[in-house]
């Protein structure tokens, strides 16, 4: 059943903002801190059995010069400079293996692919380490991983590396750096809208039922994980309230968007009650820049699937046209 | 947790056939009424964003005549023949779109996708109808759909309509008649176990966690969609037993593994409650061609994903390599 | 608790009707088209152990001249002609067996149970098939079968069937045609409304908990079965939402309410997340005849079983008294 | 699935009897003491719309000389005097309304229903206190009550109860004291178990799915209520496990049947969580008078429901045919 | 996720009062009865291994005479008189083993610990009867039992044996019976709010999301134990509902708030299905009495566990120092 | 319902140890490296409103020299040396506030609880980091954390941190070193069992439904968490078993079991799905010490709660007795 506001009232759903003081200068200071160390790009082409498609191992420097891996797909005839997907994971997930990424190479375009540091448990392995340790008393997860300060919390790391991800995508010699689109579902959907918030000419932004937007209302709104985190932390810590969303404050889509004049497609499930959908419109109506969004009525946190497949290949063949 | 016998006792688990009288030549007359329709393929390319594969509708001739959808995809420079892999659906699930099915198009292979007959509603959206009417006092689904008479059960078109998936297949150009293997997982897998058994000249097949197999056990071990509708026709249908379990006996995978002579690799999972280890190894242990299986030790019926992919390839690589 | 709107806001909810141009003469169509076959009821007494009735095995020729089962059972030592309660059934069951019909017969009734074509699997055995086959992509269940064209639609033909079980009783002679009732509970309700709309001189109508009355609002506020396999097929079908919905506009138990004068008895479960209260409301509101509604506070979609029977027993007292 | 033993060895599952000293006494004496009290039926008549049978609202005194109701059911016509079923009702149920009580009358037979006492609140409503007041740390429902000593045992006052229902029954001037049936499910069949060894000359007993046998092994091997009170009672009352089980070995069905003489057909569920198979067979298998069982392969706790019914029906009519 | 009103709104929400006629004449009568029967307190000293304190069983005549047991723990040294919490225990609880209490003598209070008569099944052993027997059609559990009339409800015994507990902890020499104060969660939270009014000279009173507060709302918005039983009576018994909600008036915190002037502190969990937060507030804001309250954001029925103890303690601190 | 072996079967179940070579240089080397660090004990007394008890804060260096923290509590008069129990707490808790741990300063003795580094999220609050960062691919929780390697592995640092938390308590004036006994309950057991193991001089032991003991077991038998954990990082990690396994077996409570001499009390739950009863009856037949066990048989993870204190205290006041 539908578990959010009719349609009508999500197109209009423009809550006020809760900004930070000193949210830009945060993440200054942050991206300053993360350029402090060589992005050190390291490309290493693997062997697969997959005739029409070149595969790369991937390793640079993320947040704090710590190592981050991926993969680099491009078509096997290519000789470059290709238009470029820079692709995010959601929660749990991670790199997984080359087959798992012929979409955009079978499209024509590279892809690169950023592995979650300290992710990849869930449902597609990762191989990244996060080797920051955990802060006091957390819920297991990382949505409270340092939560009680904006310095120590871990998104603060994953959106830095995502950034990174980009200049890595960049740093190849088959890839176009003025054509290089980011792409995400649900936490990858937070990177890419946090990333084309914070890098500034990105070609475009797919952004599909995006996580850590909207997110005190999340708390309050829905049990499903992994914003259960939240709610699992203050249930525990009592009196954190205020110091935990001052924290989440700083990551929230919200302020991305409202800041964020990059191109995007958004994609929304009105079921859906992982990122709900008054906390994804939240977002679109603040983003700054050209957007669109696609409505699944009937569809949960999976959103359109395939379906969005399809939207995103048409959506990069006009981009292509339009050049 | 391990929801059936313990790994040793599976390796030896060979319960005895229950191979109901005719069970050859019901077959024969099945694909010899079958065969007196044309089996007139039609392949329609179409468009796609995909700039590496080209892609054809499929549409042929199914059991009863009834026409059947599907996909081709070959690599986009292919002048053929090249080896190819009919590629079968698990329940509830249909062709989807193109983009659904890359991987083997990137190894270099054909692959041609066949929509299962009525079903398609439930994951990945199908096309194909199933012209035939119910019979009385069905539970929904499929699986006890006309089960009071072999002649009248669903699977019986199903089953037929994967052995013309393999003419269809073999009557396209860019297609080698003598290099094609078969595949799924699931209700793929029944498909891949049966067609393969049925159609003397495979040169593989690839079964995963298959379904229809050591029905009765199934039907009784465990509580998990589909096995569990039979159980509920049963509960309700209390007089029944004997009938739609001696229909069932004609279409269960430990029988035409029995007599089934093309190598096969096999995969199971452990905790696989959808299609109980006990079940796969029965059709394994009964499988008279060369064999090996893949055990996944704490997966349940999504087995291997990703990993099983990497195994599928690598055992195509040596298939050629070995021709 | 409560999952619907209070009882003052229901007793004055009239949403507006969403009446497909073409209506009525879809209805006209659908029963001339039936009424083409010979009606050709069939009257078996059967034997049974209950001295104080006689039984009959029914038979009659449905949409497209299908053959519908049923049971008729009278008081032993009637000899008519008595005034008849139509029995419709809900989703899933079966005319099951004579025993489970006494109530009416035992008040001094005669009364007549429909058999649902293609049900009778789920919980009360059935015995109709239902020989259309099906359209693709349907999810398991009747709610979607041919679900995007009204003339292929299901329930297209077991409505049909519905009207023609009231042309069988009223051929019997030991039953009395201008004294028929029709009645049902939930799949039952929902024919019962539409046959009381399209038969027009039935004397009236019990209407419990009814099924397939604004079906959109259903599908967007409860999960339960069965409404959830309308979403269930729009979750995988993304782009037929409007076709969808226009079929069932064709089926919707306010479209007929609306036309329908025959008096009637309903009845609702305030709890009821089956066949959630505003939907029967929507119906009993826009209900054109005399009416009266039985609220059940505490109950779900169970309704008011025992207390229900018996204020139909009451119901029908008046009626012979009115008389 | 199914949740106990294999058939095969159902069949022969005999397990030893923990047979209290002193059984035969307590049971001899708990009749003498009820029977101190004048047994006082009360037989009105009531109206209702049921032109053919009769009904009579029945009071009769219990053990302690509370207060018992029930109906009694005839056909309209009968002059008697009748074979007559006296009926149990299963945990949380009542008497409900005379229209629930049709297939015996209406199959020639007179049928007295024995409301629970204290019970009736969870689905068929009852009526008739249980004015013994509770001793300490029971658990919610009557299977801890008094548990802790077999004199304070709430089943000491309802099995006393249902044989004061027989001596009830046969007070009446329609009903031939030489033809009495009991018959029950669940805890009905606990009680018709318990009443046809503690009243020695019934015809026939109806013991279907029975509660209350094998009771150490059914409170270890089932989680579903009502058994699943004692293991809540034993996890809070640690210390009191052999006080409890010493208890209920007095009002085992096992030790019941194995002085049972009454011809009986009991039928049992082989998926039921409620009242196991094992649990059913033992009691089966120990009985020890002519008997036999109808066996339900894919049903649970339901059993088999209408068509048990029919069992019933036909079983009675051999009994009649046999007199 | 929240479950109930914002927090805004629930600070405001004041429903009006539905004060049965004749409410303090009820409770006057109540007691009046009550103490007919001589308290005849007993308390006698038990060993422990606690050296720190002292324990006593505790004994005395509840309502109707009825033996009502407890614990009484005070400081080892203690040579009094001490102020003392009398202490309530929730549903189903009873009162345990003495090192179950060693908060409120550690801080150098007396401490009594009342017994739930008839409960101590379900999570912390009991040892007291309620030798009232029940009445007709009750659902399992304390809240249907005798809820037809006010007279028969089991919480006017309840009520009454904790008016009679603090009369028996003033009767200990060691306690100071001008410094007593009362405390509950849950039931014990309805029982410290109904006490609280009934006897005029308490000290304070601690309150932790109450049961038993505009229970009508209760009954309709949440499902959970133990609200629910009264919907299963209600669903059963479906003509009964202004009888047993008129009883239940008798018994709701808010009209006993409306008339206490008890100097309280309460808590409330906004996400507390079992007693939801908008019948807390009901009673807290109809409170007559000085008050504050405790909002726990995140939490559910168990409210500030730890943490509201520390605020117990703050507040008996404070209300020492006070004095 | 009971979810393991017979009891019977448990008192003799002794699976075979699979001791990885250089288990015991693997401790050695593993506390010799803690060793290293000074342990540097502070305690500072905190104002409480508990005026029979002292509290202290106590923060220590744990493994890698990572400050621990805890509280240590003693009656208010003691002049010592007293007795002393180490106190580990179950798995997500935390140390808690002071009045979470009374029970043994009012039994007279002195109790050091020790915070779970990187716990405290889940039910009682924790405030102790775990500053060493996560390798890749782990699972959320602390039971895959580092699991590849058990010099990574987190349960490294975490039992070494409890052979510090008693070398903490002997260093206080109040604590009498040759008396300190170990106490936990699940992950506190595992502790306790480690610690017990590698401590040699140590009193006693109570080890309560202990965690981590045949681990390999566990894993394949339980769905419940925290050993689920395991397996979701295996479903995963398809190729890792061998590695996974490998690790933990320097860490399961069998291993340190038939090392360890200390004088014990176990307790189980024979339906405790959490730590399955024959994984603890694993390691209490493995117990080379003198040993006891209780069995609560209708007890789940809750094990003997409030009773297994009373086993506490009374085991306690032997234990002094005897010395």
């Amino acid at each position: 059943m539908f578990v959010d506001m009719p349609l009508e009232q999500l197109r209009n759903y423009r809550p006020e903002l809760r900004e930070p003081a000193g949210f830009d200068a945060f993440w200054e200071r942050t991206l300053a801190e993360t350029r402090l160390h060589d992005l050190a790009p390291v490309f290493t082409e693997v062997e697969t059995d997959l005739a029409l498609v070149r595969c790369f191992d991937v390793r640079y420097a993320g947040f704090g010069g710590h190592e981050i891996r991926g993969w680099l797909l491009v078509p096997a005839a290519a000789e470059g400079p290709l238009p470029c997907v820079v692709q995010y994971i959601g929660y749990n997930g991670g790199r997984g293996m080359p087959h798992d990424w012929l979409t955009w190479p079978v499209a024509g375009w590279a892809v690169l692919v950023m592995d979650s540091r300290g992710q990849g448990g869930g449902w597609r392995a990762g191989e990244t380490a996060d080797p920051v340790g955990g802060t006091w008393g957390q819920v297991h997860g990382k949505l409270t991983q340092g939560v009680l300060d904006p310095d120590d919390y871990y998104y603060r790391r994953l959106y830095a590396d995502g950034v990174r991800a980009v200049e890595a995508a960049r740093a190849h010699p088959l890839v176009d750096p003025s054509r290089v689109v980011v792409s995400g579902s649900s936490q990858g959907g937070a990177l890419a809208m946090a990333v084309s918030a914070l890098v500034p000419d990105l070609l475009f932004a797919f952004i599909d039922v995006p996580f850590m937007s909207h997110i005190r209302r999340a708390a309050e709104i829905t049990d499903e994980e992994p914003y259960a985190e939240i709610g699992r932390f203050l249930k525990n810590h009592r009196h954190r309230l205020d110091q935990v969303f001052a924290t989440l404050d700083h990551f929230d889509g919200m302020n991305f968007a409202a800041r964020n004049t990059t191109p995007a497609l958004f994609s929304v499930g009105l079921r859906d009650g992982v990122t709900p959908a008054s906390t994804v419109f939240a977002a679109y109506n603040h983003h700054a820049g050209p957007k669109d969004i696609r409505v699944w009525h009937f569809n949960a946190h999976e959103g359109g699937e395939s379906a969005q497949v399809a939207e995103h290949l048409k959506a990069a063949r006009d981009l292509l046209a339009g050049l």
